[in-house]
């Protein structure tokens, strides 16, 4: 994960050169990230394949030929709207863990880190989940590579849970489900109703690591699974 | 519920007329479902906002004046589909609660229903849930209408579980977190590496019900939870 920071280091070697300072300090990322949060209202009001680059520039308030010295097409946009949230929520989960032991614990954590940009960010993951699978070739496989890398970082969080305890289930069945539980959230949060993060992500992760953890390979703890009683 | 059917009895007032036999049964009914079917892969392949009436009609092999025999605008097709998936699932759900009477395996039965739905029509669950906010007044509500009378069953088969187990949480995040996991298998289900509806159904449903299950309003089952071991 050497490679995986918050946009800014990760733009284009083309472009890298423009870069100076640190991520997020060049004016240039200073501009690209606002561009990026109107593009992420544009994608979220209209879809992807009925933004144009036109929308785009009015709502960001900046020329057509301004925009194409930021990205050269719509789908660059996309793939950089893309990298700065999954590699953000990964390099925030990272830090989090770092001081973090217990097994229990870590997975609560990648839960509430999760949910906490997620909540802050609800706009960028409806257009994250919509357009999921528009990007092909170069863009894709980049993306496509941090989704991996945090797919594997929940994986050995999940698997050293289970060693720990001795249970038993399959971790991508769980994984993913987690992930289900945890992204549809944009379909049906109402921040008038519903909990914040942190006491969704303890609702979640309750659910989440008892739903996991009746399951215990040891006979004498499955028997304490209400399926039993 | 008593409106609730499958497609067919529930076509516009305005072709009701057309419609003599059983639902599916006329010759209206038969072209009407085959259109969807090709309709909904359209949706899947461009995304709603991108199809065109004339994409329809390229691809169902109906001529574009004939397709408005059938409905009146993209929309009203959106709706149509819609209509039809829901219906189909609330329906099939009280038939199969009909004869089970257990609360927990009341709501494993909402989740194999609902999985083994999705799984045989996964095109149109990603068309469901990327144009889920498309329909505006009278169709956008008779849609809603349905949706929350799936919700509210299963609110109550959830608040049915609570109560004879005696358990505390959350209703509302634990429905929204079920219908999460089930939801969010149109973005990573792989038939040739994953389990079929009744395995998965199974797994989710073990890690559901335990997950509320360990979550007992009594003390003494509190100490069961992994959390207190």
């Amino acid at each position: 994960m050497a490679n995986i920071s918050p946009i800014g280091s990760q733009l284009p070697a083309r472009r890298r050169g423009l870069i100076s300072g640190p991520p997020l300090t060049t004016r240039f990322d200073r501009r690209l990230a606002k561009i990026l949060v109107h593009a992420t209202n544009v994608f979220y009001e209209k879809g992807y394949a009925a933004a144009s680059m036109r929308d785009l520039a009015r709502v960001s308030g900046v020329s057509l030929s301004g925009l194409y010295y930021y990205f050269k097409s719509k789908e660059e946009l996309l793939y950089l709207i893309q990298k700065d949230t999954f590699a953000t929520i990964v390099v925030r989960l990272q830090e989090r863990l770092h001081n973090i032991d217990d097994p229990a614990e870590r997975i609560r954590s990648l839960i509430l880190n999760h949910l906490e940009y997620f909540l802050a960010n609800q706009k960028a993951m409806k257009v994250l989940s919509h357009e999921d699978d528009v990007l092909k070739n170069g863009f894709g496989s980049e993306i496509a590579a941090i989704k991996r890398e945090y797919y594997r970082i929940c994986m050995e969080l999940l698997d050293n849970y289970k060693r720990t305890r001795g249970l038993e289930f399959s971790s991508r069945t769980a994984v993913l489900s987690l992930f289900g539980m945890m992204n549809w959230i944009y379909t049906w949060y109402n921040p008038r109703v519903d909990a914040n993060a942190k006491e969704l992500a303890r609702e979640m992760g309750d659910i989440f690591l008892q739903g996991i953890g009746a399951s215990a390979a040891n006979g004498s703890r499955k028997k304490r699974s209400v399926f039993s009683s």
